[in-house]
């Protein structure tokens, strides 16, 4: 059974070793946590439905918590300390595109506001319900979960938009397939959300983007079905897939999605490298990039996330060992990992993997083989667990990202760094790291994690987290980046989404919105503020 | 100087050799060539303008007659017989965004048409006046053509829109970049224009289509100037760019392009082999596009492209000797040319170059070395002279295109041969071949050209071709192809748009150029007929 309050299922249970929980406690002291909401005293507070009965509705109360919140450090407050503020009226989980078309219909009639809800991964507050005097219908994809069509000579595959990864993998690849999109959520997250949030997977760098990947589909207007058929490319004017990219469901709801798909490949492996410190090692990354190695996955951890992801690993003797190990070849105190991903034929998985090894030694770094590529192979899903493990010892974990140009990346990491770090408040640590996860030729994503405490409240932690993510947030901006390079805008970020579009490309998307939806009915307050 | 009537340098000049006048008349019979106007008739039939005087816009009959029509066989055909219809009240170069600015306020002054002109390639209408009540001021970028930013850290550089392929490419290489976008129209055509029309270039395999090249820029719309700043990505909800490729003028004009460059590639060399027959070299080209094999370059014509490319090549003993050759290898008269390019590294593209002609070999296939790829790389942007060259002998050549998924495309190349074919007219013949030259994972573009004779009139002549064009778009829409995969809509396309947009799709866009223009000012009838 997945968890109400947190990540995942709940017989999946990552806690943190005791050698984190040290290296937490000397870096920010001793936290307290704060005590969990129960279930039964959550769905107690779900107030009368404002909806009329329909049977295709859900409006019992633990169906409409379950729907309430998605994954931000928001949400997880309010899910931990019960104080959900707003549920949705009722839930949907239509089966078809009619299903669909059926409820948009009597959600009109209802004058309810209608929130697409694909895996309720969202980190920056897409599916959560507004407080407005009209009711919420939730309209969950969940159940068009199928492979539809696989087109095996074009390579395309069409699924309901509701398919989570595992399923939307382990369907491809009964076939001899797959997608290759692999975000961080992609346990729970569905295709369908992948492209209303215009997401990216960890090995982007081999299968693209969901731009790259996303090949057309349909999509259930307000004003009827609108059907997006895949070419290979087209230069028949503004592509329609690229306004449905990024929509957030203010749209329409993505009711099936064809996507592009690859053979298995014959070989895949992640390894580990280590560079001596953090320019030389983001000028490697950087000339690896532009000299596009067909590498499936590139990613790089500063510093102290190197540190902090060796500590946490636990295996203290063993890691001692490599650290003494990497120091005497150079990499010591302010060494960076290197983590990268070969994939394809095998031959030339070879040849790439020589080549890019060759590359690291010129560059002074040190290969550390196949181990810890597998370590990160198999727990490359686990990080979203790691809030939980931390939760239950008074810490609390959030993450940033944002995306820009190769000249201002090193600026715009210490920036976020400091930007959070300066917000921690009085007396109060935090702890603070990045890495460099997709990698472009002409830029780089920027991936901050930041460990604080807890403090006496709910109110106050949620305080504390919000000075340091609107600081964040600020600092994006200011520095060049993108207020997102994969979490989307959602409501959290709508506020830093004029500072990239102008206020010409701003009014642009709302004339877009008020086109597909002049009442304002799908998402509002998602992407562009109300 | 720049022809006014028809295509390129008046001292470029590309005869048809005699081989190849004697192959079409036997194909097709003799023909009469029609007689062309002169420059000064032409200028003669020019009216007043209805333009009031401002001193950036050039009213001379001259100039307006020079920015009156495209490439397009219309445009040629209306070019010759000096029956241009309508032509620009006057024409503007403005130097920079504050003149783009100027004469957008003083076209709403005067209640102006506005045309955004690049290099006049278009061979779809894009530019063409249309009759109308209110006067036509056609705005061309031609000054604006400067490099002006290189960020080489971001390998991102900033151009003025109205930069043509040789310019561009000069003021690259200097620096010691390359953009790489090598559309047919290089010569002459431009960056803004490329994003306006979403233009691919020959060797979009390795460099991307311009969507993949376009990083950011400056569009000036009616209500201000809009900036797009340059992200490596971002998932911030729709992305602008996107708004403004193949937007056709219709939203704004684009004034400044930051396209994403590469250094000079160390290698790079272009290679032939041939196919014994059209569907195992589909089958091949398609295999190699979908292992993903880093080729700049990749084009497969079918056996009758083949043979006329071999016919026109000139060189009669040297092609005996190669088809006695060809045909003693299982190459005969069904054998498909396959062009392919390799760029990059020298030693990975010794590696290529081997995988390749392994599989080529494999595949039945045949290299014929480095001879004929060479000769395509003399020749890759002479094709549009062809034009010149038949037409004093009294032929016609156009050509179309498309895209479609793998699924589709052999049936799409056939479809549409024999929709121009059976156009043709009683007794007629016309010359119908076809190549596959912007290859993807999931399909194809398809480039047919056909030749026939001009009739006794202009008339009867743009008739001709006219029911060859019209049937030509119906057959691939009916057949699942795009309307354009690198032309674009302009006004000749426009009235297919529908079948692939769907209603909806129209809506949307129709909504986005009412919101930019609501009085239908920018461009009118290109891209959504009025």
């Amino acid at each position: 059974m997945r968890r109400w309050n947190g990540w995942g299922d709940e017989h999946n249970d990552f806690p943190l070793e005791p050698s984190g929980l040290a290296f937490l406690r000397e870096i920010l002291g001793r936290a307290q946590p704060l005590p969990d909401a129960t279930l039964a005293s959550v769905a107690a507070s779900v107030p009368p439905t404002r909806l009329a009965a329909h049977p295709l509705v859900d409006t019992s109360a633990e169906t409409r918590l379950r729907h309430a919140r998605g994954q931000s450090l928001p949400d997880w407050l309010a899910m931990r300390s019960g104080q959900f503020g707003v549920f949705p009226d009722g839930v949907a989980e239509p089966e078809n595109a009619a299903q669909i078309r059926e409820l948009l219909a009597w959600a009109v009639d209802q004058d309810a506001i209608v929130i697409p809800y694909g895996g309720g991964t969202s980190v920056a507050g897409h599916i959560n319900p507004p407080a407005s005097q009209r009711p919420v219908l939730t309209l969950s994809l969940a159940r068009m979960n199928k492979l539809l069509a696989l087109d095996r000579t074009s390579q395309i595959a069409r699924f309901g938009a509701g398919t989570a990864g595992p399923a939307l993998e382990r369907q491809l690849r009964e076939q001899g397939y797959v997608l290759g999109h692999f975000p961080q959520s992609w346990e729970l997250s569905t295709v369908g959300g992948w492209v209303a949030s215009r997401s990216s997977g960890q090995q982007s760098l081999r299968y693209g983007r969901i731009e790259q990947l996303f090949a057309g589909g349909s999509v259930e207007t307000l004003d009827g079905t609108l059907d997006i058929p895949t070419f290979p490319a087209s230069s028949a004017g503004p592509d329609i897939r690229e306004m449905m990219l990024g929509s957030e469901g203010r749209l329409g709801i993505i009711s099936e999605v064809a996507v592009r798909v690859t053979p298995v490949p014959e070989h895949e492996s992640f390894h580990v490298a280590f560079m001596p410190d953090w320019e030389g090692a983001v000028a490697l990354v950087r000339a690896l990039v532009q000299a596009r190695l067909p590498l499936s996955m590139l990613r790089l951890s500063n510093a102290v996330e190197t540190r902090t992801h060796l500590v946490l690993a636990g295996h203290g003797n063993l890691v001692a060992w490599l650290e003494r190990y990497l120091s005497l070849r150079g990499c010591g105190a302010g060494k960076c990992m290197m983590t990268f991903g070969v994939t394809g034929e095998r031959a030339a998985s070879r040849r790439l993997l020589a080549d890019v090894l060759r590359r690291v030694r010129r560059a002074g770094g040190v290969n550390t083989g196949r181990m810890l590529g597998r370590k990160w192979e198999e727990a490359r899903f686990r990080s979203p667990y790691l809030r939980h493990g931390l939760w239950e010892h008074g810490y609390v974990v959030d993450t940033l990202e944002t995306a820009a140009d190769w000249q201002r990346v090193p600026a715009l990491v210490e920036r976020i760094e400091a930007a959070i770090a300066a917000q921690a408040g009085e007396g109060e640590g935090v702890h603070v790291f990045t890495h460099l996860s997709h990698l472009y030729p002409q830029g780089s994503s920027i991936y901050t994690t930041y460990v604080f405490r807890c403090s006496g409240s709910y109110e106050t932690t949620l305080a504390r987290w919000r000075r340091m993510k609107t600081a964040a947030c600020e600092a994006i901006v200011a520095g060049g980046g993108t207020i997102s390079h994969q979490h989307g805008v959602g409501r959290d970020h709508a506020a830093w989404l004029a500072a990239e579009k102008g206020e010409r490309g701003m009014a642009a998307l709302a004339a877009l919105t008020q086109h597909f939806d002049p009442q304002a009915r799908l998402n509002p307050g998602c992407l562009l503020e109300e």
